[in-house]
């Protein structure tokens, strides 16, 4: 018997495709099989399949800022179906909208490429000094509709942050039941902080903390700049000597700050901005640890062929085959 | 606008790894896309990936017959974590099994082959005329557990029928509902049926029709003979001339009796012979239009490495790569 | 950063008690923490704690066999107490009852030794061919009285095993949900085997395979005798001329039945015998690879002092410092 | 039967471990044999087994404070599974943290040592006069991670305060239905209240009183000063001379607030200071009758070695082997 | 504190009205003090207050044998607030009956009387050999009626008596959950045992153990012949030399079989007889350790003067007023 556990143990050893998606899945040890499945399936598919890294394509802009605003640059996009294709002609990892736009694509893709449904969403006809998003889906659609996780996001520093927080613990709970994985978007806004601070060193690397204490597998938040935002925060900074001068060290401190490194952390695109300066950012993000990328407005509102283009050449910096 | 959807459509199309799943897909047309996506799982994975044919591995003869008739002859087979590792390295579609032996292997393979939990299952210590398998499983395990299908056997011509047919009903309405796909094996046995009218072809295309008036997405059932077993049907098999020579035939009328072909019916292996004469089954289930086969013991009952050899020319017949 | 994992690791590696534990704990990769917890509780506690051994105290008997047939050679047993504290002083991994035997103990020995509630129990008042025993607990009512697993008895053999296997499965649902470990008696019973069949090696080796088929953690069966029940298994053993012979032999076949050994397997006493001939048993068990025993009526009809030295002995021979 | 009784009660007698437990597992005669087990579990770990004290590992911080604050001085705390590796090192009773580092580590800890699920949380990027933590977990996820207490936060004198007393007025019921014990945070904060009242003695034992009221098993409340905030309350303290002039004459009235005695209270250490000004404090706990102490800071702020020998010092102290 | 603590305790022990009532409480160490409150009543009610003895007047006869052969003898008894006034004056510790009985006088004679809802009956218009009562009542409805307890009646030795132990078992969880007490009547009656059998020596102590082991706080079965049924059982009494010879030896046996005299067991009075005969009936139960007498017929069949007359004789030999 000994003799027969050793085959399986080799052989198995053997047939895996990616050492590294095994290490990644090795982190989430309180989670299920059904979980563990569905962040493989997050990390198997696309381009960078197997390497551990991520590129995902995100297109909740139409809810969050209106339609001309997101798809008159590139008209294609207003129909949600162009997105499930450029998501996967790109090779991206996953593609991830809320519900109306996951509904309309989702048995014409199905299977395809793996869905993350977006549960909560702002909209921007009204606004006020602390967001609070409203609730758009829900873990039972996440199924009907065939999606690998759900994503969410939360606004530290919002007065609202405590309806957020209670709102993903519920979701988390559930959709780890369910077998989904959860994707927090961790975005630092409200009356109790500046602009500058939304995406200061200390507040990326704080909001990265608390999506992963609310139970993320994984976290998305904004490039953090040098800027240190909270003076508690400051004196550590200076006295320990945290490296924030580059981006690099940047995000290296972010990812420490996500639980040592054992969760995953993927950077959004922020704004519209060249594309080199996008691709400087692309490599401060490999250099310094960091699990990948989830870029919206940077690819769909450029021509089709362009942004297949475009997000490749993202992916081959995190492949290692671009510098 | 109507630019940007023709551009959607075409680049859609292009983008489609394979046009006969798409086509298979598009059966179900009355299935959330959650389905639909756990469907597509089980064809665009392994060596078959995108034929729209199946080679799947399934094991739960260990409660069906007991261990050491299922396992003595390979003792590898024990341990639950090589069958997931066989199914892997063999290229099969999708791997079957109870609930404790996916429990084994579950979390160590997330991710690495579509899983297939069987809902019922029977065992060897208790027999009567009339069987009724006892429920081993659920829709919620299969979440847990990150399957892509439930699995459930039904014995049309048991006096227990009935009891079967509502318990499949309960769980195909529960697991559409939750996104997964319904595979069942469909095996006329039961006191008001002969020996030989278990894989008689009016009883094993009957068979098949019950399974898919249940809502099965996929049905198992046994090659069939040319034997006619219920006088009523023998009157228009003859009436009608329909052609049950040959295997291929057989097979043809049996697809046919499963939707006019527009439900996914795979043949089990049965008992195990020869490797050749295996081979000629495969050959007739294909040129007969079949989708493919489920083979448990004549694989896992092999050595690994005559296993892998065994699974990949029956897998090669299938593709047509090999005649 | 590499450098403090580096430390966590080597640091967390030092702290564990015992490797073995951790071992045994690897191979139940679907479940959740908290059943993990209740597992190593059940490892951890008393004489053989740390060694993956296990002599467990089982007081079904009064419910299953009446008050006097139980008790009355050492009336201190009356006392549902007496038994907490002889599993207790003795130093047992557990002890397992019924309801109310735990109830009238659980307050009064809070927190002293791992509990396991009996579910499900068979009174000797009724006697059927075909038995299926009562429900007697809830996994609810085991939370409630801070057991750390849950107890079922099943009966392959008996016409209404799928009674049985049915509650079990939604037991162990719940169960392993709300994080307590799944402790499964496999008796085979019943109209359709012999007497002898009921420990015959086959049947047996069957019924631990059934158990883990049905997600138990932890299978109790009988020690098997060398008679091979089944007609269709008897061809393999001598085919495949799987040794079982002795006892030992025996023992490795059943564990090896479990899974390839990957769960945990512990044999019962049985009728009450002589002291030395129990003893043989337990070496036979040691020596072929099972986990333990289970032993009720051999401990509790014996005065207590002499049911003390009697278990310290068995777990002498377990820990491998009696021969 | 009387002399069956009586062996009983003799054995059990000498079986225990520790009357002190015994003793003080007899104050919560409303609980069930669940939350007695687990409330036997914090008292029956680590070098303080037994002795009825606390020196309990909180880590909060990185949800409260942010991580670098938290984490920057001794990097490897980063990593969730540093803190589960000193708790169990250094012989805490109990490691408690909110979900996300619980989830970290319960797997590969499971057994090691109690656990505490922190079910609400603040962070700091958002900050108000009245403060109301988040709810950040839940029974049931306590339940799947293993742990044996709820902890929940609340502020007396916030504006918000009923909202907190409301949610763990449910969170205690539902835990106590299943069988955990209630771990409460009581600080009073907000706009009611100065600075220096949050530690005034009135109020320290009035928070003790409230938490109790609420049905907490075991408080946590700050060490207070001689201050007196309330009026009402400053009139009775003199007239009634209740001596608060040491430190250890206030534990002693706090816990005299606390039920007379009759509910387990335990101290912060508070911000970092002096080693010998917390080992002062300690000893005034001591003296006054406190169960001990929650330490976090001042433990995982400190490089592994100096933490576990700090830790070490408290504990002798508690333990009444050091003055 | 130790002298506030002292005086408390001091004040609490003289406050007591019977040490025996908190002695019998103690057993029940499990429940919540909500059921020790409901089972304090029911011992600290009527003539026998204090004493932890129970005369309990039940009135199901309507319900299980038809109205004319219950009232006839006595018209009186035909409005069932005769039977609640009955209870009441003759100073019974409780009145047990079916809902429509408890209906009609619950409101009149609320808070008089401890009042037992009878939640399963058997009519005799159908009458089998494997009897199984109807459910009548449910838990929720005690409460409604402001009920101390709830009855069931279970029948060991039926072919049914599973279906009756798994009802019991739920309404038992629930009615101890919402603080109710649960008595249980154990009758062994079925197809399985002979008529003489049901009041057998081993066959009583059997139901009595079967009754505790289900979770019933009073147990209430028939006094004993000297017959013993089964002859496994025979076997032990002979070789044990259990004295059953006498009523009271043989009710010391069964008081003892209920968890070693931890339960409180009652006896009925059975069919009507010579009032004599009832009377040493009831000195052997008294003498023999049982707790008290429950008693139908015996009562409401005579004429009411006459029968509170004989219920005061009955509670003067068990008060020790007589002899």
């Amino acid at each position: 018997m000994a003799q027969a556990r050793a085959t399986v143990e080799t052989a198995a050893a053997e047939s895996r495709r990616s050492g590294r998606v095994r290490e990644i899945l090795g982190w989430y040890g309180s989670d299920n099989p059904g979980t563990l499945t569905n962040l493989a399936r997050l990390m198997n598919h696309g381009r960078l399949a197997g390497t551990g890294r991520f590129v995902i394509l995100p297109v909740d802009q139409g809810f969050e800022h209106g339609p001309a605003r997101s798809f008159a640059a590139n008209p294609a996009g207003y129909d949600p179906r162009y997105h499930f294709e450029l998501a996967l002609a790109a090779g991206c990892n996953a593609y991830a909208a809320p519900l109306g736009f996951i509904e309309t694509g989702a048995a014409e893709f199905a299977g395809d490429i793996p869905l993350i449904l977006k549960l909560n969403n702002s909209d921007s006809l009204y606004s006020g000094s602390d967001p609070c998003p409203a609730i758009t889906g829900s873990v039972d659609e996440a199924l009907r509709l065939g999606c690998s996780a759900i994503g969410f996001t939360i606004y530290p520093a919002s007065a609202q942050r405590n309806q957020m927080y209670g709102e993903i613990r519920e979701l988390t709970e559930e959709a780890k039941r369910k077998g989904l994985a959860v994707v927090v978007w961790s975005y630092p806004r409200g009356s109790s902080i500046s602009k500058d601070g939304e995406t200061a060193i200390d507040v990326v690397a704080y909001a990265a903390q608390i999506a992963c204490q609310l139970g993320a597998h994984i976290v998305k938040v904004k490039p953090p700049t040098a800027h240190i935002e909270q003076a508690a925060a400051k004196k550590v900074y200076e006295k320990e000597r945290i490296p924030v001068g580059t981006l690099a060290e940047r995000i290296r401190h972010v990812v420490q700050s996500a639980f040592g490194g054992r969760r995953i952390v993927i950077f959004s695109g922020g704004e519209a901005k060249e594309t080199s300066a996008i691709f400087d950012e692309v490599r401060a993000i490999r250099d310094g640890g960091g699990f990948g990328s989830i870029i919206g407005r940077n690819s769909f509102q450029r021509p089709r062929g362009e942004a297949i283009e475009f997000l490749g050449q993202v992916m081959d910096i995190y492949a290692g085959t671009a510098k």
